[in-house]
């Protein structure tokens, strides 16, 4: 049995990966009468004074919702809202798992822009924080956009900002391997959807210089000017590709000291990779198979290779990331997600492989330590105070 | 220190009420494929081809929205949607505590009735069942209506249909104990709002006869043609008070068998007990303060009280109900809560009491009762398979 079908017995077998329980007795009048009737109408009207204490006196300080409208499912794409739902609890489970955060799974059954904005807004109130997930681009982007003008709690869209950041700490370290500086090296992007864009501008967040940075999608490099675009690519190539080159991935790829790839697999070749600077460094992500299998890459002359996957070396899995960030920004009730709390999420992820154990098979930790949530948080509370955007 | 200030400070040790919890281990690489990626693809895909998979292979089998949009929170009236969630959670944990039912907290940030019924339509394919909790009337029963329209899952409103399901279940116990048929007794009713009105729906489903039931609100007896009445008080005026009696709630009470009270406290004197039909049943229910306490009423010649307070006999308390509803429409994926379903919840929930074991201080057994809801299930899936609703 293969691991699809074994999981799928699983699923049958579990009745559903999360559980809503109670946290308080209901044995006698005495617990129903504090934690319902008539007990709660002080705690009602302590919220309704003030509806700050609503993170005190309820879930919500604790609460993140993870909603989908079911467009991008994993590779899948557009699978449906109820299709995408053991996604969303599997998410929740890692959630709860490394990072101690309640999450509840919800899918909108819409894929209009300004339905899931509006649903999505009404129910802020119920949660502190909002995790969107497989919502397909370019709508991923402008529901973001709009959800952090309309919504008073963090909303992140993890397909996006999750593997961005996990990305950029792996790469600081494989930089120091490699001796070279982020700002100093040339980009090759392979993906220009949600993650693809989220991954360049994160990296220029953190120093990466645009000009030097090319971004191919199935159409080639991304060049200002062309039309097959669409808005939020062509805002990327506006501030990338200061050379304004036209051509294939495999155009973009020579010289290059970095290759990220989200797209599709195996779309590098060896000769690709041999046409990359000295002590490249190679993020094949496409999951489950790579744009290029990391042995073959080694065999080109990368010097570093990590990918998505579990059973090679350097795991990019944005599990380091999300339970962190959120965990950190419910417990300082950030309004927000800022850059600077993901640029620090991304620093205090590279920072927990100490300098000496660094090497070309170790430049990120393990997806399944569970010491990384609290160290992210704390990076992010940081942030969060430094910026102002932390509430107590 | 009195109840409700230890319910506040209990609600601020507690940290909320409910918690998120998993179902699945996630300590290994294995786990983490079985129950997100890569394994979670084969669930979403079957999920994809037959959508009723999402009952299967997500927690929706098991799984209750409690959604309010805060307007008619306990007796504190509009407080807001966040002020209305210490409610919400204590619901949850009920239905959890006594029916195993997850059920998850949801606060609308809108007071319109299209707004909430296309966010509640929208994401009703994340949910099993939706119960609607302390929506103010009338806007209760349009929202209510419409979504049975739009949502394939069950909808109720439990301060409607909750309340009157356990006061039908107390009546016909009452009207054993006192010799008396529900189709000959003259019922007068205080109140005409959500509950008020929804009892004497279900009153009359049960075998009421209409023609003998007077209705009150603070304006009086209800009579065809004043003006003064909404869309829902108009209706219920239509087909009770075949006389076209006008006056007040004192009036209405003359000669009557039952009064059922959900109005506000202190309204019933002993002159209006002593003016009613000889061994009378009394139910004032306005909470926490009863429209007239229980030993005026006994002392004024009712034969039967109850109430909506533990610290007298015959607790008539919604408790009783919704557990045992929900847990029964969702083990026989009910598309609906019909009328049905919701009278042999009642006759099930008075047969909990022996004939031989019922008296004047005896007619409904404990909210407390842990053993309740199961019975009252087994009925509505008897019942749901009766008039064809049942999916599995």
């Amino acid at each position: 049995m293969n691991i699809r079908e074994e999981s799928l017995q699983k699923h049958y077998e579990w009745n559903g990966k999360i559980e809503v329980v109670s946290r308080v007795p209901v044995e006698n009048r005495q617990d129903l009468s504090l934690a319902y009737t008539p007990g709660v109408a002080e705690p009602c009207l302590e919220i309704q004074k003030d509806v700050n204490k609503s993170y005190e006196l309820t879930r919500r300080k604790n609460l993140v919702a993870v909603i989908t409208d079911g467009t991008a499912v994993l590779g899948l794409g557009d699978i449906g809202p109820e299709a995408g739902m053991p996604v969303m609890e599997g998410k929740c489970v890692l959630f709860k798992e490394f990072a101690d955060v309640d999450a509840f799974p919800l899918c909108i059954r819409s894929k209009d822009v300004d339905t899931i904005v509006n649903t999505i807004t009404l129910l802020a109130g119920s949660f502190g924080g909002i995790n969107l997930e497989d919502i397909s681009a370019p709508r991923c982007f402008e529901i973001e956009r709009r959800l952090k003008e309309t919504c008073d709690i963090p909303v992140f869209h993890d397909d996006q900002h999750g593997t961005a950041i996990v990305v950029a700490a792996a790469l600081l370290n494989a930089l120091k391997v490699v001796g070279k500086k982020l700002g100093d090296a040339r980009i090759t992007m392979s993906g220009a959807g949600a993650a693809g864009i989220s991954i360049a501008k994160h990296l220029i967040n953190m120093g990466a210089d645009p000009k030097k940075m090319l971004m191919c999608d199935i159409n080639g490099i991304l060049c200002e000017g062309d039309e097959r675009m669409n808005p939020a690519q062509a805002a990327m190539a506006a501030i990338t590709n200061a050379e304004h080159k036209t051509g294939t991935l495999a155009d973009a790829l020579k010289g290059a000291d970095i290759f990220v790839g989200v797209s599709a697999p195996n779309i590098v070749t060896k000769e690709m990779i041999a046409s990359m600077a000295e002590n490249s460094i190679v993020f094949p992500m496409a999951n489950p198979t790579p744009e290029i299998m990391p042995d073959l890459a080694k065999e080109a002359g990368a010097r570093i290779v990590g990918t998505g996957r579990s059973d090679f070396p350097n795991q990019i899995n944005n599990l380091l990331a999300f339970p962190g960030i959120f965990r950190g920004a419910l417990d300082c009730r950030a309004s927000c997600i800022n850059e600077e709390m993901k640029v620090a999420a991304s620093r205090a992820l590279a920072s927990l492989i100490p300098e000496n154990e660094l090497n070309e098979e170790n430049i990120i930790v393990s997806a399944l330590n569970k010491s990384v949530a609290p160290v992210v948080a704390q990076a992010v509370i940081d942030a969060a105070h430094k910026t102002g955007v932390a509430r107590i």
